[in-house]
């Protein structure tokens, strides 16, 4: 049995630990009685004759397609025979080796893909851009000065700068155009809370101790790292090599066990210490505070901020007028206790999400805006395809929903909206697919779930979940407090029904019962109706009954209450909305930004720099008087206001250093625009300055009253540089004097 | 003696409960070495001078003055005795008694004051506020479908919005304008770090726990309730209640024993049971969190952002080429475990702070921007005014920096740009003073500080603090962390100093001392000037020496180490920055901004709603079509578009309802500008619509193209309502059928 949950939200993993019994848990098991209409349709003709259509814009690149085809043809064997297995409903075991066993193939098919797609001559220097970070304190380690802190990251100014206007132009474009809710709830939550969720029990990870030392492993980790080593050793034999191969393969579906198996039949030891390790241990990843003075009032930091909207279900549906459907947003720090954090900030222990939560009629995943998307173009990495080796497809939004392989409206619409704002914030459009969960084929829940996935010198990033999450949650709340957590929606027709109810006799039962009243009437309110017929047939034959009330018998006289039976007509039906879930892994998207808009200036290694788009660039614009000369100064100030009065973040350079050299600092903090003033400006009428572009590193000359409003337009994207170009005449002096430095 | 620091930062504490332990307090002493000239002069002639002259111009309301002169003189009499004691260097303990005293005087004088100010017949109505705020879910308290957890609060989609653009207002305001930079770093924090702070031994108030619930008391609170009820009571004595009113005058001054001491002679019980209750206890008042897996890294939420900025200082001054002063801020929460939190969202354990560290050469604290600000009219409640029972009085700040009563030009900067931010984001100019804190006087620090206090319906509320935190901080993580925090500065003249180096031989080092080499090289790098000649004397005597390392003994020969004695010219002084820090708690500001924007209409209490700024109003605009009337859609449709293109955040009410009754509801979520559609709008040519004015309840008729631009000018502050109406036709059907309702 799979018992770990590592990927409880996307923010929690990186894809290739994002382990199938996601799938299989309650905490996503969907709503029972949804119609079967929003279960994707795998097996049909349908989808077969839309796959085939799509599977000729597939991604795969002819080039490399002949190395892996033996690839592609030994998952799709391994699909095929997962597939036959659950048609019939062949043994859980059975069917868990063989799932291991496709995750294997893919994971090789995606290396190799990977490994053969990588441009030549032309390899992103991951220890360049690392190092530009640093010195530019875009990001680094907190507490470096005490010795830092592994997975947690302070941002720097500029990192700072990024973060924030990535989350403004996020609020921008989901909560202000599409009419969200957005709340702002709190990080410290007490356990019941994430009891009900399921966190308590279920988010964790195994891990094991040096019991000498006491220093803790992941012990999958330990495992992989383990026997990739035995498997590169020469001494190891074959029949060993074998058997680590297998293990590596089905690791993601250990369970503990399986992990303490695993760790002495290759006889780990801590990789520090060489000391002996203890049994793999259960380890809740999320930070325990205590809440109030008492230390009885146990709690946790959050670790999604989805939950702050669920329990605040009620209060927005009202304030919503009880309309559905309406979604509301949240953005806010989540907290994770990562064994041993990696990847930089892949894998943190502080980050930022910013989450929605879309309630809406289960029976009714229909998007009004559905419209103005479904002609985009997105490449989808769908289940099938995955279980068949076959390679990402581009195919129109429109199509993916209309052949069920997107289970409905509201969800591509979503899928369409991420693509849109992320290709926006500067992510490379080719290097963003869809992955399907697989889960989904094997476990036959209604769900669909898909990631955006961006591509990075790390493989495939998780970066945005896309995930239909049903009635669990609210369900889940609903449960454990008693308060009942729906929505209404007005009947067709009224329909009649018959109520049964019980009227207690208050005067009565509370002089017998006295303080067990209360827990009487809180029992009989929990009675199915059934259970009440009955009582109240004991009660007129006998005229007494007896209840068993968490294993006491209390009795019940006749006099005491009155079930009463009646009509009703409803006008309105009741229901648990579903609900369906984007979830931006802030911290992540802004890594792969970073990564995909890195550059070198052609010939000159050192001078390198982000090519970020205005939108989330630091700071839009430098101003750089040529020399120190205080005859520039009055049109430095003069600029600076009018940049601020315009909201033009904007950064002031006049420190010593050529021109040549202060553009190549400015590229470094991603400064798309520079304005310079010489000495023409202060000699010639009309007055003009220079306007720099940093990923061309073309200039312009312009009137000065004309370039504050220039950079407005380019930064809000109502023009182009090409467009500047046009209608100012270039400028080569001073590229002329910086590239001779 | 003095222990207990109840205001680490002003976030903390409400001002009744800012005791002046926290000025005493080492954190805060001020670095010494700076010149004298930065310190007030209050006994100066000039300052009596300038005193004299503003106190014409004090805040006193003549109507109440012949009330509260008993008062005031009484609070005089008692400050010229603290003063007299200062002077003639009285005991400690003789001090703090007269301090408290002094205290329990003002609190009566200020308690008076504001009961004798209360406006007649137009009382502030909490209940009803409360109930808007609850009703539009403003904000709430946090999980109160599992009961609600105290001290925490949720914002729902209004106060959410609020605080976004309450946030977004400051970041332009204070880091666009003031060119600073921004960080955003973890709330997670190590130990060590908040050991270095001071906040690991000195966060912390007392508690008393009933004995056999276990419930928790804070002790001061409890001493206060009970001492009050004592005062109130006939039973008791009149000899008691002398006893009780000196309790209470001194109850900020009291240690942990005084603390026990009140609690056995006043005989207190539980106030829940009537149980016995613990001697009282500290309690620290951060989070505590264990990082990683292990349970041996120790860790809280931070209590402030500051340290987060000052952990960063190197990777900061380096950002800014080295040149001083800058400033950085940081946007975040903050964390507090508070005893009994209470007053809503004045004192809760999650809060979001927004805070600037002004780094600056503490021998030049003069602000280039200063002149700007120079004649703005300020609200000063000075120390000697508080010790003089002179109510605050209104003063240029260029006035108050000349005379010192406002320490440096940079302090009184940040003075007058707090109080413009808190006033353009709908505080009431009125409401606002700067109260200086008392402490400084008594301790003789160099330190100046200044809180924002709002006047609210709990009295007079700490919002934003102005406190110069000298070279404190800084200094305290050097000596932590062993890595210096220093700026430099060039000197005018270069000079000549004695340099003694130690220079290891490492490779006999190494040999002899294996792996304590490190620590001996540790050690000798530490030693002051005066060892290591006194070392190389011995070496070159004896030959050889000893040192004493954490208690072992480890012999040096001469030919491990040569102490090399030599002259440098230096060009540049190193020195510790001084650090001038503005902090806002941003949800008192907000819970401030709601009381001073509450309104009821006349003649309808039932009609409640905000006045607040267009600015931070949570939508700007309503688009009401003015029924259901489908020939309505398109120019709702039309208007939404422009509306989010030029993102003004607009609500769309369509629901069924009479147009009055859904002005009234725009109104109770403060949406300051309401566009109505009507059969006008649909039918006559030009095409025209209503907008309505919330405050004033105006409206005016205008084309339909010239609404959306109107009400841009109107929400970024360029046009006023009064422009409006001077420019468009005034409309008043529609505002009649609302009053007719």
């Amino acid at each position: 049995m799979v018992l770990r949950v590592l990927c409880r939200t996307f923010v929690c993993t990186i894809k290739a630990e994002c382990s199938s019994s996601y799938r299989k848990s309650p905490l996503i098991n969907c709503q029972r009685g949804q119609p079967l209409s929003s279960k994707p349709v795998w097996g049909s003709k349908k989808r077969q004759k839309y796959l085939e259509k799509f599977r000729t814009e597939t991604m795969a690149n002819p080039d490399i397609e002949g190395t892996l085809a033996p690839l592609r043809s030994s998952v799709k064997e391994q699909g095929d025979y997962v597939r036959d297995l659950k048609a019939n409903q062949g043994s859980e075991n059975e069917l868990a080796k063989a799932v291991s066993e496709l995750k294997l193939r893919k994971r090789l098919l995606e290396e190799k893909e990977l490994e053969l797609s990588k441009p030549a001559g032309n390899e992103f220097d991951r220890v360049k851009m690392e190092d530009l970070i640093k010195r530019r304190f875009f990001y680094d380690q907190s507490f470096s000065i005490y010795g830092g802190v592994t997975g947690l990251y302070d941002f720097g100014p500029m990192g700072c700068a990024i973060k924030a206007n990535l989350l403004s132009a996020w609020r921008k474009f989901f909560i202000l155009e599409e009419q969200m809710l957005e709340v702002d709830t709190s990080c410290v939550t007490p356990e019941p809370v994430l009891k009900a969720s399921g966190h308590v029990d279920r988010f964790l990870d195994y891990m094991v101790k040096d019991v000498k030392t006491g220093d803790c492993f992941r012990v999958d980790h330990l495992i992989k790292a383990s026997l990739e080593d035995a498997l590169k050793d020469k001494k190891v034999s074959e029949d060993d090599k074998k058997e680590a191969r297998e293990t590596l393969g089905k690791i993601d579906a250990l369970d503990k066990d399986g992990f303490a198996t695993a760790v002495k039949r290759w006889k780990m030891k801590s990789p520090i210490t060489g000391n002996d390790l203890s049994e793999p241990v259960e380890f809740n990843l999320m930070f325990g505070v205590s809440i109030g003075p008492t230390g009885l009032v146990r709690g946790f930091l959050r670790p999604e901020t989805a939950q702050g909207i669920f329990v605040n279900f009620k209060r927005l549906l009202e304030f919503n007028q009880g309309k559905l459907p309406f979604a509301c947003a949240q953005i806010g720090n989540a907290y994770r206790n990562e064994i041993s954090p990696r990847s930089g900030l892949l894998r943190v222990r502080e980050f930022t999400m910013a989450e929605i939560e879309h309630f809406v009629d289960p029976t009714n995943k229909d998007h009004p805006k559905f419209d103005n998307v479904k002609d985009l173009v997105l490449t989808l990495f769908s289940a099938p395809n995955q279980m068949d080796g076959v390679a990402a497809q581009k195919m129109p939004i429109g199509q993916a929903v209309e052949s069920k392989l997107v289970a409905n409206q509201t969800l591509g619409y979503f899928l369409s909206r991420v693509y849109l704002f992320l290709t926006k914030a500067g992510v490379d459009p080719s290097r963003i697919r869809f992955r399907q969960h697989l889960g989904n084929e094997m476990a036959h829940y209604a769900c669909d779930c898909w990631d955006a996935e961006l591509l990075t010198s790390y493989g495939w990033v998780e970066c945005v979940g896309c995930a239909d999450r049903s009635a669990y949650d609210l369900s889940q709340h609903s449960k454990a407090t008693g308060i009942s957590l729906i929505a209404e929606k007005p009947l067709q027709q009224p329909v009649t029904v018959d109520v049964v109810e019980c009227v207690p006799n208050r005067a009565v039962m509370g002089k017998a019962l006295k303080q067990d009243q209360k827990k009487v009437l809180d029992h009989l309110s929990s009675l199915p109706e059934a259970d009440l017929l009955a009582l109240d047939k004991e009660l007129q034959s006998s005229g007494k009954s007896a209840l068993n009330i968490g294993g006491a018998e209390i009795s019940l006289t006749k006099e005491m209450l009155e079930i009463k039976k009646y009509q009703k007509t409803k006008h309105v039906e009741e229901f648990t909305p579903g609900v369906i879930e984007p979830s931006f892994g802030i911290g992540r998207i802004m890594y792969s930004i970073m990564e995909h808009t890195f550059r070198m200036r052609e010939g000159d290694e050192q001078r390198t720099y982000f090519a970020l788009p205005p939108l989330i660039a630091p700071f839009k614009c430098s101003v750089l008087p040529l020399s120190s000369n205080p005859e520039f100064q009055p049109f430095v100030k003069q600029l600076s206001k009018d940049l601020t009065q315009n909201d033009i973040s904007h950064k002031i350079d006049d420190s010593a250093g050529s021109i040549g050299r202060r553009y190549a600092r400015t590229d470094e903090t991603a400064v798309p625009f520079g304005i310079t003033i010489d000495f023409d400006t202060v000699n010639n009428k009309p007055t003009t300055v220079t306007l720099r572009d940093r990923d061309s590193m073309e200039q312009i000359r312009l009137p000065i009253e004309e370039v504050v409003p220039l950079i407005g337009s380019l930064v809000k994207g109502h023009a182009t540089w090409k467009d500047a170009v046009e209608k100012f005449p270039k400028f080569t002096q001073q590229e002329t004097i910086a590239k001779k430095e």
